[in-house]
């Protein structure tokens, strides 16, 4: 399997990170040894994407564990538990952060390693999700290609590839399987404003893999549709309602009701870990709003400025603008709550 | 008459133009007096907006002529021409500079002033042009004010204010009117990628009247929208067909497109002059394409990179999309072809 870009790396007993904030400028990997290296490069996304940020923090038990194993004191189950925090708090809102240290913890409590057993029992745990990560992303991949007719254009969204995944990735992972299965005519990206995800991260991925790619801007992509040259437009998504309703990167949802306006198709590619039971629709997602800053020139940064920002970071979809839910599991055409239920059964 | 903002001064024999390039950080007036500088103010983008535009060649033909007739030369009025040549050449598609060139050379045709009136005829003439701009948007923004009920949160594109007219505006117009008339709870406007004019012009024109604007990114509208914040969506005209089909900025489609699927209205602002009755729909017109350089980070811009750009400077909204458009005429109403001929009649 040719995998030629990776954001984590584990090699002789570290973690290497490609530092994707200077992305494409430079394409440097930083090293660290230590589970404090591993929290800052999260909390200062060098590393970003739910699933990646999931792997990075698998491994920052690893490293933390070797330390406290290898300290003189005995105590060092309660000595990794305050490590554990340190990674929790690196991004207190990724599901997927959190989920990797529940596995890792569970995996302590049920089988009781013996302490020259433990550094060996994470890091293949770390492996296994990593490794986990990557084979839905190519199930997914290869599923949601299958969806796809021959010489479409494609659209996508932000960042899903390689970069913020265990490689492939979910909503790229689709674009990817598709490229080499030959189907696509042309790949469209957003630049993906305010963070330029698109234009930074996607477009540069892309090329990396040798997929030609097209940038325009967020405003561009109704008169993209309108002049019939994308089919689909394929994204991720952060949290999945019970009734497919889909939270994703601001901008998701415009696409949505443009495509369907365009008789282009709407797919949501995300592993079955984004789907939320417990959330019965879009409605009660509770969407964050970054800092107006990151809207405002320096200009505007004043106290008694009368210009302000309105930055939310996320939107919703509803499920019945979406054509298909692309999962490890299964796909979802036309979702709703008992065609999820279904797919969880 | 308060008028705190404007791009163009004629004063003291010469035409200050507040260079649009480095707002909202600096705010400096260069001073021209001689037409070759005037035409580099419009090349140069220092002054934009067709109107504006407009405005600027008017007072820079006033400037050739000064320097025509004081010259020894009895052939000062081929020498004149090729000033004109020069001025039509600093931004060729621009619409309303070859209209006001033209008005220029007809009076010159048509009134014959013997020499030592003519830098007079002709100062006279631009400051019509630049008052009867004025006084037309002032009435464009009193007719599409009275269609906004109060209350009512508005959202705009690109930059349509004084910078770009010669005062008040066309669709800022109509805000800046609706807001002095406390209709308005809120103001939004688009950044407008690539170039910024809303991020860059629009919040800041506004802050300095006084009217306090929200910024969002291009793909926020839908989800504004969705969350009842804007009851109208007003915006400019680049030129609009015989059947009220309107190209403008890249993303006034987009943003009319889900405008309707809200139950957001969409206003059209514009002056007669943009109507082109020699072109019977949307379908025909030619919409110009820049260098994808604009949305291409340095990394991209080698001749071997996989990654391009697609950059198209206008859209196309459909006539039955736009719910009112505004003219210094009057008002037309769920235009079409009919309507529009009405107007004009």
């Amino acid at each position: 399997m040719s995998q030629s870009l990776r954001a984590l790396i584990w090699k002789d007993d570290g973690l290497e990170v490609l530092d994707q904030r200077h992305l494409p400028d430079q394409q440097r990997y930083d090293r660290y040894t230590e589970v404090e290296g591993v929290a800052e490069a999260i909390r200062s996304m060098r590393v970003r994407g739910a699933p990646a940020i999931g792997i990075a923090a698998a491994y920052g038990v690893v490293l933390a564990a070797k330390r406290r194993v290898n300290e003189a004191d005995e105590n060092w189950r309660s000595a990794l538990r305050d490590d554990f925090k340190l990674l929790t708090a690196s991004r207190p809102t990724a599901v997927n952060l959190r989920w990797a240290l529940d596995r890792a913890h569970h995996l302590l409590e049920t089988t009781q390693p013996v302490r020259e057993d433990v550094v060996a029992a994470l890091l293949s745990l770390a492996d296994r999700i990593h490794a986990e990560d990557l084979a839905a992303n190519l199930a997914m991949g290869e599923a949601g290609a299958a969806l796809i007719a021959g010489a479409s254009g494609v659209l996508t969204h932000c960042n899903t590839g390689s970069l913020a995944t265990g490689g492939h990735g979910t909503a790229l992972g689709v674009i990817r399987s598709a490229w080499a299965g030959r189907q696509l005519a042309s790949v469209y990206a957003t630049e993906t404003r305010p963070w330029m995800q698109g234009a930074r991260l996607t477009a540069w991925e892309l090329a990396q893999d040798g997929i030609p790619v097209t940038l325009i801007t967020d405003s561009a992509a109704a008169w993209l549709m309108r002049n019939g040259r994308v089919q689909w437009v394929i994204v991720g998504a952060d949290r999945i309602a019970a009734n497919g309703d889909t939270a994703n990167k601001i901008g998701t949802y415009a696409l949505a009701v443009l495509a369907r306006q365009h008789g282009v198709r709407m797919m949501v590619v995300a592993p079955s870990s984004t789907l939320d039971a417990e959330t019965p629709s879009g409605d009660v997602i509770e969407i964050e709003e970054r800092t107006p800053a990151e809207l405002l020139l320096p200009a505007y940064q004043t106290e008694d400025s009368l210009v302000n920002g309105w930055n939310p970071v996320f939107d919703v979809t509803p499920a019945h603008l979406i054509d298909a839910i692309v999962t490890e599991r299964g796909v979802v055409l036309s979702p709703d709550a008992q065609r999820m239920q279904a797919l969880l059964a």
